[in-house]
């Protein structure tokens, strides 16, 4: 019909079907509104969930070999030298839109070296304090003990709730 | 044997297999070295290649269920509101393991807040200046002939390349 955009529902919000640029059985990618840098785009599931959690195998399988492509892609085209994928999954991890989305974001050396304090914290790999091997053992055995079920196998230094 | 340690491959490192706090098919969950805050966790590949689009899509899929149950048993414990999860993925997005690792991270409201700076450039989602439709519609167009094959319809509004 005449003068009728299509849209899909992004959270709150209405995209444009202009700014899809992927469909995938479960999935959307959509260029984004305020990209951080050239080639932030998105990735969403095409069911709007808040959580990344509420997915079901399925879309999260589908979601994450999309973000695979795209990334590919973005990379690829913006020549970038790495990627940036991530997904703030809830308000307190920096997320407004309640609907799951993934940040796919081509990277290059010195981007965001403007402000070293900035480019350390998002380091996420960046040398802190070491912990002691008891520290981590300690941690393990205690966070395994949520997964002994049938489909994973606790490790041996796990013991059982 | 006695005194032999089992340790299993993350990139160059060895790890301890009391690191290990869950296991599927193709993945691992551990505990981190280095953790940016408690429960600060990693999920690896068991396969070791340096970058995501390295894994296979069974890989992908397995990465990222398991991620999701990390997630959920992480932000419970550690008694979160939301989880941040990310790759970087390629040294210039901080990458110094070659070997493809999510971080899973448990969020509280307020927890980089010291530092004001970091905590709005970590938000990928935080208001910039926004950009036209018209702009969007000609990247979408633009990335949208990337992906013009059998698996994925591209959007009305992209030509073909």
């Amino acid at each position: 019909m005449a003068g009728v955009v299509e849209t899909i529902a992004f959270g709150q919000h209405n995209v444009r079907a202009s700014q899809i640029f992927f469909r995938s059985s479960l999935s959307y990618g959509l260029v984004n509104l305020m990209p951080l840098v050239p080639g932030h785009v998105l990735v969403i599931s095409q069911r709007r969930v808040a959580r990344f959690r509420d997915l079901t195998p399925p879309e999260v399988s589908d979601l994450w070999t999309s973000a695979q492509r795209i990334g590919e892609v973005v990379e690829r085209h913006y020549k970038g030298d790495a990627l940036t994928m991530a997904i703030q999954d809830g308000a307190a991890a920096g997320q407004t839109v309640s609907h799951v989305h993934i940040h796919v974001i081509p990277r290059r050396r010195g981007d965001f070296a403007r402000n070293d304090e900035v480019y350390e914290r998002l380091d996420m790999d960046k040398d802190r304090t070491k912990r002691t091997e008891e520290e981590m053992a300690e941690e393990a055995a205690l966070l395994a003990r949520y997964f002994d079920d049938g489909n994973t196998n606790s490790t041996d230094g796990a013991t059982s709730p």
